[in-house]
């Protein structure tokens, strides 16, 4: 039987999960693994179900969810466990990140797929056509900024793409563009927000003498730096090591983040409330 | 409204959730977390819901329950969130752990009722009676050990102890004791098993020359040392630190992981499945 | 033998180590464990030497080595490993780090005197008298502060204290006091420095969502919360915690932190260079 | 000034350190960074320094520490330290270690030379060559084994290589070869350990129902998996993972734990002692 993912989130009431159940039933489908939670501050009901169902469409599991479930007015996500998650990358010029992801992915470690992969300059195209992924060069200067934007926007809707993952984008995206895609821009931040944001994090943590470093994964908001956090961790250092060591070990960590953000992402475990995300580890 | 902890074990079928939904919808209870998981080998469904009811009273809450869910013949626990597990230490002569939990256990951390302390020597005595917990001293040796087991049979009984926390103690129960209480019985093992089983674990290790040092909270079966894990965590060393430095170094590992284990089992987020556990963190 | 520590620090510049290891040689002492790093970017040499020596007095070692040493003008400390750092505990109302020093002090895991505890409320008078340690109550008021900060240099005399601990000590010291004891005065800030600094560092660490508290041990200088780090530490949460909850168990993280710092300032591992320190780990 | 790394093991008496930089300042030459330990069970001594010279060839520098050091009959290394290790990294058909490490390589992490990689299969030689770096297929079979370690044999003289790097190579090498390169052949082993040595450990660690996976790198001996440990790492699991989840999620730590081991012993920061490792980090 085929699997399925179902996320839900809406205001919370008495009755949802009954209501879920109660569509899963009707469609004959067995639930396998379910999470669930009520941010007790946004009042807001989160729901992640992994199902199997003899139904293979899921427009007729579908049917039976919305049937019960329309009266909550919810934003409700439903896939095929096997219908992956589809990622454009974005990067500019450190590949490290972006080399983990499609490593990944080929080993089959992460079950998303790749339709393209968007870069500012030329650097990283033998790599990503090694994988034998398109790659698409979107220049982007002050003047052309617009026009790059709207490419990518072309881009996202050509391939179909659920999920934008900055893996080292140096540009900063506009407000409108973000805010089209809520949930939906992956960052990997070079450091452990909230402490040295901007620019050159490892030389400001080197030069406070920090014992250890560590990086974000964050969904993308127009508040640079500031969007809710998907995962973070960190790396032990010593006072023997210089800024530059502070950056070669932080590929390291920074490469764990993203890919351990995007495998959540992919896998619809992470659902945005407000500020904060839930994520169903 | 009084918040409740359910736990609902059974063999897997479909529309076990259901029921569960069900049953609580008709108290009027509000789910506030749920976690579900089917352990896809054993065919055990699991699951772990916390919810508000304005029923005030666990048993027409588990009479709707029960109505809802007797013919999947499930392993069910039900209680208020306020009404603490009742916690039964025992503890040989090493203090770190029986004082961690007192202590953290005073602090309105660790939210459980610990009705007796019980221990095969005087040591602890001061300690324990400190926080106003009384302190049964129960000798142990080849010939008084049935009795002593007779003793503390009856302990457990008279306080209506729910789980009995091994806080480095260091005689062994009999295969019967263990039997009566499966996934009842916590256990703090020394070193990060399999690793190192048996006795002087830090001094195997230094010999060894490992890099990291650990501790295993399990529960406790028959078999000694293999009973289903429940929590582990670690601790760096060097080669600078001799075996009695691993010692010491444990200590602070030891505490932390039983402290966490007994937080998880006390908070019902511990199932039993087979030789393994199901952690709802 | 008995076993000395030796620290120092000074202008780099050639012949250093000879020069130590010649007034080492020269009084016969054996050198058991020796660390040395250079900052490459304030040009300071800093040493820290384990050494044993037939010469049963300080004094007469240390003339060993200033008559090779005077000429690079040297920071120097010497004595005897069993002539334990004497540390001065402070603190306010929460005692889960008062708590731990003294549990690990008592247990021989921290080989540190205690000489006196002080605090400006008499809340962990009992704990302290406990551990037969005396409690000095210092209250602080806007009016009566310096007096009381007198009373504290009074006390650092009389008890010839060499470390001064804020185990959560509310209260701030004055720029002249912290300038008088430069990398002898160990704060625990409960967040991962440098981000939350300031007030309330958990529930802006839960407001922003984040997956890893922390927390900073670090010397107190006269601009708070940015003395040079010592150690940090984190510990996972996740967003089904409440902000009490990350208060709960950022404690664990504050007293680990904390303990192992203390350990490394009395065991002399900790050489403060200019913002940042080296630790001889 | 070039640097110089300089690495010296022998039995312990007094007078090492003073003769040691009694040679380096007969050569002009200035400590950078020194780390000395003695291992109080074996009495050996192990150094490890770094240091600029303006005598800018190893042959002389090395002739004025012999003259010192003579008498302790030291087991010696010294070199430029731009004059990088040379690796020989073997592997079978996993290739997440050998990616890592070349990319590593290429991205001027790893300071390494890797003049040749050799394999028992072919599936590995597109991934090397992309990397510019020869790739040598060596069948194994029971009948050709002799004759392949011969060949492995003329590999390292060919290529002056320093240290034999197995990144997931499924071969035992023979006791005769492991007993000539004492210390000087790295492997990384799937597991924590000395848990769940032998075949399938993450299957193994699956049915225990551990709650971390980790991986061990270690240098090869004649005993299989007791060879001493260089690093080990752990990574947090849940009872939602299954065998094979553990597998991929292992990669990560495999991967993460041999590029660290490689980096240290590439720094000539190891020393072997007896079973165990002195780790200068």
């Amino acid at each position: 039987m085929p699997e399925y993912i179902l996320t839900l989130r809406c205001a919370d009431t008495v009755g949802i999960v009954h209501a879920v159940s109660a569509g899963l039933l009707a469609s004959g489908s067995n639930i396998l693994e379910q999470a669930q939670f009520t941010d007790p501050e946004l009042g807001m009901f989160c729901l992640r179900t992994r199902f199997e169902s003899p139904v293979d469409a899921v427009d007729d599991v579908r049917a039976a969810l919305d049937a019960e479930l329309a009266r909550f007015s919810p934003d409700l996500s439903l896939r095929r466990r096997d219908a992956h998650r589809r990622v454009l990358v974005m990067v500019s010029r450190f590949d490290h990140c972006l080399a983990d992801l499609l490593y990944r992915r080929a080993l089959g470690e992460l079950h998303v797929d790749v339709p393209v992969v968007v870069s500012n300059h030329e650097d990283c195209r033998a790599l990503v056509e090694s994988y034998g992924v398109p790659f698409v060069h979107v220049p982007v200067t002050a003047g052309t900024k617009p026009a790059a934007e709207q490419r990518l926007r072309d881009l996202v809707r050509e391939h179909d793409v659920d999920v934008v993952v900055l893996a080292r984008y140096m540009q900063v995206l506009s407000d409108a563009f973000c805010a089209d895609m809520p949930g939906r821009i992956v960052n990997i931040h070079h450091s452990f927000l909230p402490g040295f944001k901007g620019a050159r994090p490892y030389h400001q943590a080197h030069e406070r003498g920090v014992k250890l470093i560590g990086a974000t994964a964050h969904f993308v908001t127009a508040d640079l730096d500031e969007g809710p956090i998907i995962e973070q961790d960190v790396q032990r250092v010593t006072h023997a090591q210089t800024a530059d060591d502070l950056v070669e070990l932080g590929r390291d960590v920074e490469r764990r983040v993203l890919s351990r953000a995007v495998r959540l992402v992919a896998e619809d475990r992470v659902l945005l409330t407000g500020a904060r995300t839930v994520v169903f580890g």
